[in-house]
């Protein structure tokens, strides 16, 4: 039997709204089909790789309904199941909206890196006050076809710092990355965590939180407050390093 | 005595290339006045830190020669140091060169991770093939100077990923970060090194390394592999996520 790698490079993905089985045909719409016709210049015969978020991932194959015509209507017609669906993991990315440009690489990072929610919080220092909600899914999305993840995460409305602690609590434990507990080692004080609980990591905006909140942070039951060195990290960096920490000591990287 | 705290967020920070001494009075050249009264739009009066790279971080004053001109002439004049210079990490980050706006954003990461070498490596799946070393290095001071880094890294031309044995060995480890060894943990394997020696961590392009590069690498006597999850992750990524596994286990973050 051929041993299927566990990810293909050299076959673009693509995320399909649509149930994926075996000999499905899968009509496109306008926009896919574009992507698929001007984007990867795919004709007739043209093999890529499709998910749904819930039915693995499969080979696929173009199939155009005229291939004389100049654009003709592309479809899907899938033919065997690459890789099984499994479980998201259980960790929430909650983290202070920073700059459109930033924001995009951040969510495609907190992608790569595995988590199963995406939460923006607003906070004091906050660099922005609004969020696009489409926006950030889009992106998401993008990682998850880029990257091979077969379970984009949800992606929610911008919420009160308030609401963290509602949030995060009765269901797992919230881990404070607090840029002034630079001395605290993240190994040790995750080590104390349930590896099988959800975890929401919280990162502050780039100013850093307010004293205020800080106190409120640090006064919650299920939080654990880790340090991520002694060195100032920018909002995209600090979630990469934040999330592999947690991801190395109690998640899929173990 | 007041205690100065370690990173001051709400002062601009400049990398000079001059002694810094307290009292001393820093001429500037044309591209540093410039910065300074267009971008910062410092006048006489004007606070900012300045570093060195070797005299740790001073408190500075901006001082114009006749502020009834349009244009005049700025200098710098110290009064304290705020933070004393420590000596460099040893750690070294060795990659293979990606597309230009990653690559900016790459160096920046791994001066926020606090790298003291930033040497660039040809392989066989390389995306670019030269490398503008004057941009590392603008890159890596800039990052230094938003986030309060000392020790500006030396950057490297390009090098043969076959010169890399010889760079890593007998001063240290190589850390290898192959992405096809998913299933190692990190913890377990950097645990084993000796915290007090050189790292040189190698990150691979983003289409891998290829079969007699891995080969190569992983036939080395003082090589260290390591996976970085079960995901693919962008280069970028990857060098935080790498650069936080060897601060977390062996560097300036336990």
């Amino acid at each position: 039997m051929f041993h299927m790698p566990v990810y293909q490079f050299n076959l673009p993905r693509l995320f399909i709204n649509a149930p994926l089985t075996e000999g499905a045909k899968i009509e496109l719409d306008k926009d896919q089909s574009n992507y698929l016709g001007n984007v990867l210049r795919a004709k007739h015969g043209f093999e890529l790789l499709v998910f749904n978020g819930s039915d693995g991932e499969w080979l696929a194959k173009v199939e155009a309904d005229d291939e004389t015509k100049r654009r003709p209507k592309l479809a899907l017609k899938l033919s065997e199941q690459t890789r099984q669906q499994h479980a998201p993991n259980k960790l929430r990315y909650l983290f202070s909206p920073i700059k459109q440009a930033r924001q995009d690489y951040m969510v495609q990072k907190a992608v790569e890196m595995g988590v199963s929610e995406i939460v923006p919080v607003r906070t004091d220092h906050c660099q922005v006050s609004r969020v696009n909600v489409e926006r950030l899914n889009a992106n998401a999305i993008e990682a998850c076809e880029q990257c091979g993840v077969l379970n984009p995460p949800i992606c929610y409305e911008l919420i009160s710092l308030l609401e963290v602690p509602e949030i995060a609590s009765g269901e797992g434990q919230l881990v404070f990355c607090d840029e002034s507990a630079s001395k605290l080692d993240p190994s040790d004080a995750l080590n104390t965590l349930n590896k099988d609980e959800m975890i929401s990591v919280l990162i502050g905006p780039e100013g850093g939180f307010s004293a205020s909140e800080r106190q409120m942070l640090q006064g919650l039951e299920n939080v654990t407050v880790i340090g991520l060195g002694p060195r100032i990290l920018r909002a995209d960096t600090a979630a990469v390093a934040a999330l592999t920490a947690v991801q190395m000591v109690l998640g899929d990287w173990t």
